[in-house]
């Protein structure tokens, strides 16, 4: 249930966050982080745990669009590698980190939740792709919900 | 291509580790993580770098193990939540981490990359668990294969 006051938890709030495209089962947002411009994440609506306590159908939903936003990010972010994960130890309610990494960030090639070796880098080239990055996405993942509703 | 010279990588050899199922495009290794029994890993034999440099068929036949492996991990190793990770910044070949996460691990509720709290963690009692893990794995994936080949 969307935003039900039984359950609480920060992405139960589908309003929440940099809001790129929302569906009636899932939203995607785009991730303010200094490091890594172009890290998104996708986010189940309803509050489900695991990958596996979601249905066939609704879990092979998700990936579909897991796979647009990868695509979406290696089109226009000129990123080295993708990373994912499902992770939710803190927030047991499904989604998925798509992490755009580049051989200069703070932490390549380590996880980025690893220690970090350098407190800052240079991402401006980066940050001047994103308008393009957020369109692109919305043009895609609604022309996917179209097709797909 | 299997194991071929003109790849180096470390994961193109299908015969190392501690392989619990081998198929022809895919296979399930246990990984020895003295803080994470049960930690298992979804490898693509074929060297690609990224999950959309599959066709749409082998990557939602890699996901279905993914979400074999994941059942039986919950379903033996009693974690309190699964992490799912396909990284490969140092090794970008396709390969899954499912890390079950238990609420007494050394990083819980942070990612097993972040920075070790604990030294050591009692899995003493995890650990008996790990042949029952082995064959329920070999079954149900044996099982899956056979229905899908």
């Amino acid at each position: 249930m969307i935003g039900s006051p039984e359950v609480k938890c920060g992405l139960c709030d589908a309003t929440k966050g940099n809001i790129v495209f929302s569906s009636q089962k899932w939203r995607v947002v785009m991730v303010e982080d200094k490091h890594y411009p172009g890290f998104c994440r996708v986010i189940w609506n309803e509050h489900i745990s695991e990958m596996t306590d979601l249905s066939d159908q609704d879990r092979n939903l998700i990936m579909q669009i897991v796979w647009k936003v990868e695509q979406v990010i290696r089109d226009i972010m000129g990123s080295h590698k993708i990373n994912l994960a499902s992770l939710g130890n803190m927030v047991p309610h499904v989604h998925w980190h798509i992490i755009p990494r580049y051989t200069d960030d703070p932490h390549f090639p380590n996880p980025i939740w690893s220690p970090l070796d350098i407190e800052e880098s240079d991402v401006t080239e980066k940050l001047k792709l994103l308008p393009r990055l957020k369109l692109e996405l919305e043009t895609r993942l609604c022309n996917f919900d179209q097709s797909h509703s």
